[in-house]
Formats: C-alpha cells, structure tokens, sequence
C-alpha cells in the first residue's frame, strides 16, 4: 500500500495516475460521490471521488462528516472547480465512524459561542483551523527572531513566592489539606508545611527572573504562561495567557523600540510567507462577518491590508505628554464622548484613549514613551524630570496594549527609594537587588501578550477563541 | 563611538587595528593589565588590554571581579596564548560597580550546591552559562524539528479541573480566601466560589488536550511546564519541569518509536552543531570531576563521545517480556544485588533494572515497549493478547526513563472498560471520550522530560543545576 501524504503535500502534487494514500476526517460528502476529506495539514480539502454504484452500500452509508478514513486512490487532475487534484478512491477503509445524528459539528455555520462550548472539536473547523496554524507559526517566528540574534530562550519559574507585581491578583498554589489547614500557635495557616515551604502562587511575570539571566547572558527571552485572577469578562482577558518578556543587558529605551517593533513586523511577515492561504480565509471570514454590521462600524482595511500596512509603515513614536495634548483636544474629549474625559496631564489612559490615539488620530501602530511614574512599575527606570519613568506601551489598533515595556531601574539607590515609597518588601526581592549590587547596566525589555498578538493577525474579536482552551472566570472546561 | 559588539562575535573578527566597543562583565582582572570580560553570548572571554601607567587609579580599583563595564579600544592580533585577539583599551567605563568583599562568586571554584543557593548570580559562571546555552538551543532544535515536519504548536492548559492522571500528585489552584474558606449546607469547601467555580490544579501532563489537537491537526506537539507535587528529593525530580509531547493521528507504535528517536537525534546533533565549545567545556568539567572518583565508577565514555555514540546507533529496541528475560539472568539479579530482585514477568521496572539494561546489557539507549498493561496509564492501546499494551518507554544511560509514549487506544469500548475497570470517572473526561466517539483513529504520541534531555546533553549530575530556577520540597526561592 502507499505511503500516506498529508494533503497540503497532495495538493502540491502533479497527477500523474500515481497511486496515493490519504487519511482525514470528512467535511462533506456529496452526491454519494464527492467527499471533501481534511486532514488539518492545510485549509483546503482534497476531493475523494468515490465509484459509489461499485462500492458497498452500507460503507457509502457510514461516510459521515466527522468520520475518519483511510483512502487509496488514483491522483488525477481535478475537473471540479477550486481544486487541481482529485483522488479517484480504489479503496476506502473507514477508521473511526461519526454518528451524523449525534455528531456536534454539522456541515453548516456555527456560532463562535457555539464552538467555544466545544472546544475539543472546534479545531475541525476551517476557521479555527487557520487560526492554530497562523498562531503556531507566530510562535515559532518568535523563537526564530530571537536566536537569530543570539538570544537565550529562558524558562522562568511558573510557581513563585513573590509577588512583587501580582498585588493580589495572583492564584494561590497549594498541597496543603484545605479541608484540614495546619496552623501555627497563633492560629494562622502553617505554610511552613506546604510544599514548598511558605506560600506560594503562579507567576504574573517571568520579567524579575529574566533580567537575572540578561545580567549574565546579556539577551534573553521568555516565552511561558502567565496567570491572572482577575475577575475580568471581557473579550481581551484570559486567566491563563502566554507571554513572550525579552530582557536586554546594555539596551536603553530607544533600543527596546526598535527591538519590539523589528519582532512584531517580524512574526507578522513570517505569517504572511507561511500561511497566506490560512490568512486570506480568515481576511474573508472577517469580511463576511463584518456584512451584517453598519457601514461605519466595518474596518476601513481588511484583514490582509492591515498585515500589510502595518509592516510597512514606521510605528508613530511619541511621549505620554505629548498624547494628553493630542487627546485633551480631541473631538471625543470636547464632546464628552469619551466615558473618562481627560483633563490633564498624569491621566491614565484607557482603552477608548488608545484606541483613538491608533484607530482615529494616526491610523497606525502607536508607541508611548515616557509615562508618569505613579501609573507605572517600581522597576521602570526614572526620568531626569523626576516626574516620567523610561516606559514604552505600543498600542495596536483593534488591540490596543500589545507590548508593554521599558527602561529597567538599574541604579540601587533610586530602585530602593522607589520600592520604600510604593511599599515593597526589599528583603523579599533580595535576589532583584543583588543585581543591581553588583555589575548592575543599564537594561530594558517588554513584555508581548501573544493571545493579543494572535487576535491581531487572525482579526479575530474574541481572545477566547486564539488559545485552545481558554481559562476564564468559572471555566476550566477540558 | 563604535556600536557595541558582542563578544561570540568578536572573537571571530579578523584584527586591523579597528576600533570596537564591547560590554560585559568582569570575570578576572590580573597585573592591573589584563581583563577577562565575558558578555554570555559565549563561553569564552576577551582579553582586554589596559594601559595601567596612563589610567586612573581610582578606575582601575573599580575593575573587580563581577563589575560591568563598557570598553572602547582596538582590535589587535593577540600575543598571548588562547586567545586570537585583544581589545588594546582606549577608554573603559564602569557601567556598574561590584564590591569583591562583598560579591559571592568569587574566581575560584565554587560547589554546585553553594551556587544553587545564589542562582541568580550562577549563570555568570563558566558551567551555567554553558548549561543554559546548550539548554537554548534544545530547546530551539525540539522547535524545528517539529515545524520541519507540520506539527502545530498547541498550547495545553496550564490550570485544568481534570486529575486524570496525577491521583493526587497535583497541585491545588484557587483564588478562594484561605482564611475564610466558603462552605455549603453539607460543611463542605464550596468550589462553586472559586475562580473558575470548581476545583482546579495544575497539570500533569498535556496529553489528553493534545489528543484532541491531533484529532483534527494530524499532527501536534506541546511544549510546557508541568508539575508534580511528588515529596521526591532526588537529582531526577522537579516539582516544575518542561515536557515536550507530541500526538500524531495515524501513527502506530512503531511510528511513535522512529518520531521520538528521530527526534532525540535531531535535537543532540543540533546541539553539538551550534553549542561545540560549551559541550567541549562540558566534557572536561566532567572530566576533572570524575577525577576524584575511583576509576570503576568513571564514566567509560566522555561527554562529547556519549552523545556522538547515541547519534551514530541505533537504539535497540526490545519488549517489556524479553527485558524481563534478560533481567531475572543477569548477574545481579541472581547474585541478589538488586534492591528489587526480578522474580518474574509483572514487575515494575526500576531505575537500577532500567540502568543495567542500558548501561550493561545493550550498552546504548533502549526501547522497551509492550507492558503489562497493570502498571501503565488506562488510555494505552490494549494488545490483542489481553496482557500488555502498546506502550514504550526510551532510557537513556546515566538518566534512565527519558520519553514514555504508547499508542493510543482509540477503540471507545474497551477504552471504557478499562476506565471504568481502573475507576477512572468517565463523565470528567467526556470530550476526550468524544474524541472516540466521532471519528476516531489509530493515534499514538509521547513525551520527553526536557530537564532530563538537558542532563544528557550537559553531563550534569543533578536535575536542579538545568533548569534556571528549580521547584523542588522547601524551595520556591527567587
């Protein structure tokens, strides 16, 4: 028997009457004829033609969609329109059935809500399956990218004691008996018995422990899970997300732009190389959704263009301050349109100020630089003006905050003045300190919400619909 | 002033007397004459030349050990040994100082263990930042590996509400107040509270998710942390450890076994391609350590010959069955030097039956495959002699059990059976029974401890010193 090929591989293939086989799932099954056969290599179908008045009837009756098959056939030059291969099936072995009365995935449109609720099947759907392509490629972009400049791919620890950032928005990570807490003579939870022996929870940030490594290694980057439990229902939080944090020895805050924008046009042009075909069915998809909207709520680019333009065009760089004067005078700003108005300077900026910043004011990719410091980290490294710290957002349009980064605070002295003021345990951050106690740089990085980043490029609207089994407040389904 | 340069890079330049800037930091200052500056992005350093008689005193007191400096100067020709070129220094300035009374890595030689305790500062050791680079690039090469042969990259959920496999070995995951745990009529704690309104915990193992990926993708792999709440201080355990673990539909056992040696050759060779000098510097580090062993428990094979011997052999492959053969008429079963004598086919392999195999009987990485299927997961795919399953297991010499893997069983009925045979509740994992249901097929994957991949390949001794923070019981630092 021959060898299987994947159908991307098939369809690439020149008919020549050659013998081939092919194994996948049925998406349809026409005229008892035609069977559209995918097998998750690729967004097209190859089509099966069966000889349906010399095959058994009760096989023609169990190739249902959702089936899995075995076929071997002849590869022949398609007369059908749309494709340019078909294989005419000598054999079909039927390897696992699907209960058309039973079966969740009709051949017909489900709603993205439906799907979710399904989401060990949605894969086998056009759409989800491009998505988990294009976002599969978009990874290993990232880990390209940064080992072509010599980066070290850093795995920073998941369950931590510190949670210098997390300010209580943490999972706490436990062995102890809940039913049955120990406590200590005062009466309080005896974390001293727990496993790791003190309280621990799961990161919100590799970014502490990666600029560990960058004092060493000089360029490194994370790319992990990272946790939050806020109770946030909207379509651009997840409890559970994967985050991508570089951190640089000697980068100052101009470097870290150039670094963040070079990687965002990077992945996004090697998506657009790798899985043109995955982006043009979701640029439709996007299309076709958009129909039943009002002119002016449709995107003014499609998808495909707006890949397109953002590689190539330079992201507007300006300062914080300079975003309040352009916001203050805004349209939206004078007409009280926004829901929080901006009346000065030290505002922090919400989501309806980015977006009108992105999608109204430049119509591009934004980067802020220079934040006040009371709206920003304790570790972002201080402005001469004592007033702004070395920060930098970029801000996408759809999206919003894609990357958000900065400067690192390397000087001891101003690092510690800054925790006393906000309150944070030095002595919990002891190691944090260390590095800048001895050999301390100047240093920068970011971190890249990649869910957002897969949102961006797939212009899907929900962020639950990018991972695979998204995590929010009461669902941990599969 | 000359745009940095780093140090892997230099070293490689051909000297014209050209200006070069480099930063880094200080490993070793001698004769006020000669630095030793190393940046990470190699193991070797640059010897930097001073002009001691034209610079500062009070600079040159700054160049100590652990400082971080940037250095302007020119490239020359080196007249010194091991090295093929200088930095002549023009200007040096301290980017941050570091005080030798105070700064714990001192240039001398300090114990694995001591360095644990500061793992912060070891990655600015010679063995850490080779370790840590070797770790980079198998990480990198599982990437390629998979994406040269159209896997996608599935991310599995990190937190799950199904305990499947980890019988109380998971970690517990909640956002409900410790201290005042919520409560139902009944007394008990009341999940429905929490964050996701159950119980949830951190996963053991991708696998289950994965299979659904791989029953519409074809072919997937994960690669991310797990965990285990396993009280074991050993040099091969985590708490929190890496696994790579791909599913493949239409795969056989045989299958899985060519995928998983393949792929362990892949990624070695990538290694051994790219990361020469740290392997080499590895190799010795062993070299000198075995020194002070008796000679019969040296190793027989130096690093660097190990992993060419596992590239250029093919790893033998035996069933369980033959292996308990072979076991019950070794030497040490018979003269009672196991712990775990061999007394007939049923018994569970342990990590000295496992060992003897490869590192006395075959003398080359093993795969046993086909156990008896008491002592492996419910979801293996039965064997038609009613016994054993299609499973397999890799061991490697000095590691012991790197991959286990298995056919899947995709045959809904004797899957339940077995479920309900082991108590396994059938209604937590319905999707994953919906998997058999709807178009189910022979489907098979595996999955390979990476933390045991990088022992391997680094000839280190303990699991702890390959990961950058280890979890381990009573330690959750940094």
């Amino acid at each position: 028997m021959s060898q299987r090929i994947k159908i991307k591989a098939l369809l690439q293939t020149t008919p020549a009457e050659q013998e081939v086989n092919v194994k996948g799932w049925v998406r349809t099954f026409r005229n008892n004829q035609f069977i559209a056969l995918n097998d998750g290599s690729t967004n097209s179908n190859i089509q099966i033609v069966v000889d349906f008045q010399n095959t058994d009837e009760a096989l023609l009756k169990r190739i249902t969609t959702g089936a899995a098959l075995s076929v071997t056939g002849i590869l022949v030059a398609s007369l059908g329109k749309g494709q340019a291969v078909d294989v005419k099936a000598t054999n079909i072995e039927i390897l696992g059935d699907s209960d058309p009365e039973k079966y969740p995935l009709q051949p017909k449109k489900h709603s993205l809500e439906f799907l979710r609720e399904i989401a060990h099947l949605r894969f086998r759907t056009n759409t989800f399956g491009a998505i988990f392509r294009v976002r599969n490629s978009l990874a290993f972009a990232v880990h390209r990218f940064f080992q072509e400049q010599g980066f070290v791919y850093l795995h920073t620890p998941v369950i931590t004691a510190s949670d210098a950032e997390g300010a209580g928005e943490a999972f706490k990570v436990t062995n102890l008996d809940l039913d049955n807490l120990p406590r200590t003579e005062n009466g309080e939870i005896d974390y001293k018995q727990d496993f790791f022996g003190r309280a621990t929870n799961l990161t919100v940030s590799g970014q502490l422990e990666g600029e560990l490594g960058a004092m060493a290694l000089s360029d490194i980057y994370t790319f992990g899970p990272t946790f939050r439990a806020e109770n946030s229902n909207t379509t651009r939080h997840l409890a559970e997300f994967w985050m991508i944090e570089p951190e640089m020895a000697f980068y100052d805050l101009a470097d870290n732009m150039d670094l963040a924008e070079g990687l965002l046009k990077y992945v996004i042009n090697y998506a657009l190389e790798h899985n043109r075909e995955d982006i043009e069915f979701l640029t439709q998809r996007l299309l076709d959704e958009e129909k039943s909207k009002p002119q002016q709520e449709r995107s003014e680019m499609s998808l495909l263009e707006k890949l397109q333009f953002c590689l190539n065009n330079n992201f507007e760089r300006l300062t914080y301050t300079q975003a309040i004067e352009i916001l203050k005078d805004s349209t939206p700003n004078k007409k009280k349109k926004f829901q929080y108005l901006i009346e000065g300077w030290g505002a922090d900026l919400q989501s309806e100020h980015e977006r009108y910043l992105v999608e109204k004011h430049f119509k591009k990719p934004v980067i802020l630089t220079d934040y006040p410091k009371e709206i920003k980290s304790f570790y972002m490294r201080q402005n001469d003006d004592g007033k702004t710290v070395a920060a930098m957002d970029i801000l996408f349009p759809g999206i919003g905050e894609i990357v958000g980064g900065s400067q690192r605070e390397e000087r001891l002295e101003k690092l510690e003045q800054r925790m006393d003021e906000i309150g944070i345990p030095k002595d919990e951050l002891w190691w944090y300190l260390d590095t800048r106690r001895f050999g301390g740089c100047p240093h920068a990085g970011f971190g890249l919400g990649f869910e957002r980043l897969v949102l961006f490029v797939t212009g899907m609207g929900n962020i639950r619909d990018v991972i695979p089994f998204p995590r929010f407040p009461k669902n941990a389904e599969f």
